[in-house]
């Protein structure tokens, strides 16, 4: 985790203090329906609640002092609660392992998370739909493989990126899903000491499902499935990220990031507004994909478990979901302050002069009964010198003086080959398909 | 693509041919309803279906001597049909772009080995609920960090297996639904020269749904999810695989690959006999993960398109396939005929002389009164004794001779402690969690 | 390995027939020595040899039907051989293993395909010096974050390539001698039933170091390391190609990959020529790169070996070698060939009227005696009309005619601060460094 | 980073403070040359250099508190410095930019990592060899496939382990030498406002190695080499650390991870003592590997750069040397202290009731005349008798008892075969290889 790329709400998720609460609850829920069971006094989970209800503090260096003597973490918190409550608290985690506390507080942990990125979805998804609309019908260049191919609209490069980020969203929720499952088996699995029925109502409680087979833990398939998705979100950040730093360079300049009126670009060279934003979320794209590797390897644990996922996960729990909160809220803002300039895209459009038509006049050609062989020359010849004027001369004016292309079709028909509404007639079925209006 | 690691059906998908079959019934399709449309003659999809119909075989080679000529491939393909099909062939391809095709046909291949690969699953499936219910109350040692726990049943193992692999199924169906799309949207994706209704025709027709916004390709954050959800499964294929490689080491040996009767394991050494196929299966495993990162790194494909995730998916779209597909019959075939030896699962829960119920003891001299410092004491100081003798001495035995132990528990307590079935009485509730009976 | 992505001379390094040779060659020698050491009789390596000289025939498929039947690939080898050369043979392979054989063969199939890596950089090393020299003043824009920064030279962006593939040259030759080792030590590397002197003998003979301590197989911590060196090489490469791509763009239109007189860039659009091959270039840097992955996973064997390794191997052997082999032939040829237009680079270079230059003004200012705020200033108004009109004023004219600037500098002074020179004044030096001229 | 896999002296080298000390270092050093070439008076760089012989304290937060003003981390950093220093200082970092400083810091700061982690490497392999030599000779069986194969030595196998570390020592200054260079070349690198005589005077100074042709950055091929070299690192330490696993499961217990007298495996269990730290080591070389990954993306930067490598090293540098450097540390305790136990080792060895010696015996019979066939049946059906009875049987007593046997060798001649040190008759060989002695 690297601090400037953290926000607060999602940092705290990771923090001791609320790693404990999640722990407390767990056990008194637990405590709860042992109680009902019978297996210890009902007064217990009272005990514990009542105490939980006047909001106390967890101390955590106290938890820490009792740990580096117990050398169990587990254990010094369950120590330091039951100095807070008294003798009631030794009934707590009866049956238990120290996994059914630890799994099900990342299954949390990773659910808490996933709310927050949800959030953070439909935060981006509500700016780019706002800038899609907004420029719905802005036209500019489309391009494939870097080249001028014909027209869309910007509003319509938003609405790819919004459809992008809705399937992202359902990705997320299918992910968070995955994660949000409770385990209180005991050892190795088997209830043996602990009655499924606590598993039931702390997974109740939680608001998480119950781990139909646990082994003492939680099967990693169900977290390696949870960072590789959002592996795939990154790389949807990674690619508007790649469009808006396209879309700055110097010769296109069609949109930049937003600059406040004060700020510099470079203190020497005050033409200088680079597109830093965007290049760090690249950055950080790269940083979330790469943690789901780890998490791919962890699948395969010996037997019933072992430990060698523990180490990756304090790496890539927080870090995974902090930096990826923290970039979809980057990008979040990038779009929402955009600065768009659609008489740029104009000139960019038009740079070519025109030969971005070329298709539709030579269509025009064939259907007015020139052979497909003749219309191509003709289209040609022209668009060459166009080519060759680097955008200097237009098509259809050299067209219009072509008498061959003019003994087939009138100005007017050529003029109307020109036109670049014909490319957005269909925006309005794309936008329904992607914002259901 | 290793031939050795490949099976007919799923790479067949991956011929010229299979590929071939798939264009042609795109372009049929769509040339279908541009006829209804009206901006081709009716009569020109006929003549292609008329002719289809004959069941024709596709001259790979002649189109690829096409291929030779025109240097692009869809065009060869097109000119190759033409000449089977006769004059009616022109009006194919009108308004569409090669990508069309393409980016549809991918989408058919992925789909289709979606459909093999449920059937592995399925198979695989079939194959642990048969060994996991022949098995269900095979008493086996459960292991933590490789080391001896508490008993489990070998038919909870399995269990385990079945319901990570049921998990995958789940994820391969939503994975089929992500990549089960068609795009016909022409150039840059607007729609300008053919009509969304073309696209909604052929999409019914192939049982795919629409892309919603495709820019001239269909978006790659579909296949990065795809390829990271093969990832995931081929995690838990190796999670399996780790777990029959470990009980047919020598020392534990509750476990083997099936051998044949006159195999030989080595021409030196008659003792062997290696783990080879679940071996192999670690290997496959770490490809099928490692083809996921080019798909990652597709997604972020510059402006409307590139074509730099082309050559990743002539590399990825049949080796990921192909390789899984093989990964997912070997391990059932492991499976289904896995030698398994509950003698010997018997002898390495008994090697510790009965220490796996030391917990049990321990909690019932708590409740019989015994203070938890004196019990533990009493546990551990005869514990000591059986594990200072390698398991030669029993510590029930050793209990029953402790009159400190014996003053709490009579010999019949003490002997209900070391009851196997105490630990397996839930294994019915986690097997109906699984199997659903 | 993709057939399209292969060039024949590295391929043949991967046919059966080749692995045979080098099979042979391993046991011809290591008979020798064992007669030498007279474990076996000294006619039996003359036999093998004698039989060599003839040329013979390696029929594969002989083999592979013996195969069949002893399911054992150096078995059936090892028959084939003896059917071939008659009673001798049988002293073949005395106190080795498969191992021995398969190991050893890998690196002399790594080594040789290192050569044919080493001397595709040397091409491509020469193609991009040569471009470098031919463009050693070529004028044009440094970009920082894609935004116009100052200017440099053609050639030195040509020049940093050239030292970039030339660090990656020494990190192959590295990596070859990594994988170049000869493992010649039996069941579980003790030389118990064959001496070391065979393996340095073999060793010698095929230009290899000996392996200091193989356990039955060559330690894979070097195979990772040689993929790992390729995947360094691929970053490499998609740099340049995605330097290309960029220079290409319609906006920037600096270089092109090369068009034959000929060739259509798209059927219906004349104006369209794609950087095609760099894009192609990008996405197997991609796979090379994955590549790496697995080969890391593989160095963790189990005890003295597992076979794990083995099916990853037979994938990415031939597949990283093979398409690192093309992707670094195809890189020459777009260097070789590429159309640089330095006329348009001047016209990039200007297209901000001379803002480039603001920085070397202000401290012409500062320097003249205007305090620093003020030169800033100055500047600023004036480079903000030229930013304004979108390059189409020249900051010099400005400037020029602006008192307050022409108070501290006269119009000579101005120009000589605009002019581009100053910027190349260490290209030689820079020259100097990478081609030690 | 996570605090808890952190130690100090690396974790220091990544602290503000220390980063801060280099700038300055690196700014001061400059400064001396500029000062030496009449740029800027020599009086500057002596007031750098006496202020900084009182050994200042580094204000970070002054500094931060700037950089909220400035935005600008490097020019905070300078005002800071003036501040201290008084008006000389406002002549540092003449002709500079911001890269030139961070760049080459992040080259002190890798190499100094680098420092820490060869001699983390050195106390690796000096325990590592003290270990072997005391278990030079300690019988144990050699495994592959996980299966009983032939006899080894203890000493073997850590020998083995040296060499591999030996190489990683190699790769790793290797590595260090990559990423050990100095870059003082301006904006886009072209020298044009600050001579090369300062990047060779500043890179003397701090140790480093020019970078022959910098584009205002270091190119990031060097940074790929480096962590990719950290990764396969990594490897080796999974591989020892799974072989510790190994060696301490139940079953086998031939070695144990040290466990201080009155530690507690578990408080339930007291039969439990885990290889937690090799698991835990497991975990960590699964991150290390993964930080490679985003390294090689970093390469490909656009023209002359961008800055999506930054947000990537900000992870990454800290993370990947922190990490590896406590991994190794933790790797040395785990070694140092193996408690390993030479009679487990026999008993394992023995386990198969001298089946492991059936080659040998095999051998013998042949050489003794007896055709292959029947040596080979005569062999089998005694070791099918010690297989069946689970190692309770004795292959040597079996065979001294069949007739057939005898006929062809006497009990001395088979007991010869049963020698373990035949097997170890090249140890010496094998030791002299690797430790030169």
């Amino acid at each position: 985790m690297v601090p400037r790329y953290a926000r607060p709400a999602m940092s705290a998720i990771w923090e001791p203090e609320a790693r404990y609460r999640i722990w407390f609850e767990i056990e008194a829920h637990a405590t709860e329906k042992l109680g009902e069971l019978g297996v210890v006094p009902e007064s217990a989970a009272r005990a514990l609640w009542d105490w939980w209800k006047t909001d106390p503090r967890i101390d955590v260096e106290a938890i820490d002092a009792i740990e580096a003597v117990t050398k169990h973490d587990v254990i010094a918190f369950l120590t330091w609660v039951a100095e807070q409550v008294g003798d009631e608290a030794r009934f707590m985690h009866q049956g238990m392992t120290s996994s059914d506390v630890l799994d099900t507080t990342l299954s949390v942990q990773l659910a808490k998370a996933s709310d927050i990125l949800l959030e953070d979805l439909d935060l981006l998804l509500a700016a780019i739909e706002r800038r899609a609309r907004e420029h719905k019908y802005t036209p500019t260049i489309g391009r494939s493989h870097g080249i001028h191919a014909e027209p869309v609209t910007f509003g319509l490069k938003l609405a790819q990126a919004h459809a992008e980020f809705a399937r992202c969203r359902e990705r997320l929720v299918n992910a968070r899903r995955e994660i949000a499952t409770c385990a209180i088996s005991g050892a190795v699995g088997t209830f043996a000491n602990v009655s499924p029925e606590v598993e039931e109502h702390v997974a109740e409680r939680l608001g998480l499902a119950i781990e139909p087979v646990s082994t003492q833990v939680i099967p990693r398939d169900r977290h390696a499935m949870y960072f590789a998705t959002l592996a795939v979100i990154a790389g949807s950040i990674e690619r508007l990220a790649v469009e808006i730093r396209h879309l700055q360079r110097t010769e296109v300049l069609e949109a930049e990031e937003y600059f406040s009126p004060g700020q510099k670009g470079s203190s020497a060279m005050p033409h200088k507004r680079n597109p830093i934003l965007t290049e760090n979320l690249t950055g950080q794209a790269r940083m979330i994909r790469a943690y789901a590797l780890p998490a791919l390897e962890n699948v395969a644990l010996w037997h019933e478990r072992d430990i060698s996922h523990s180490s990756v996960e304090r790496f890539i729990g927080p870090d995974a979901t902090i930096t990826l909160d923290f970039a979809l809220a980057r990008l979040t803002g990038v779009v929402d302050k955009l600065l768009v300039y659609p008489e740029r895209m104009q000139k960019n459009l038009d740079r070519m002069g025109g030969l971005v038509h070329s298709q539709r006049v030579l269509l025009a050609l064939t259907q007015a009964g020139v052979s497909r062989e003749d219309a191509y020359r003709l289209v040609q010849r022209n668009a060459m010198k166009v080519w060759e004027s680097d955008g200097a001369l237009s098509l259809l004016d050299l067209l219009k003086d072509d008498p061959e292309v003019t003994s087939a079709l009138t100005p007017d028909q050529l003029e109307e080959k020109f036109d670049l509404d014909y490319h957005f007639k269909h925006v309005d079925t794309i936008f329904a398909r992607v914002f259901g209006e």
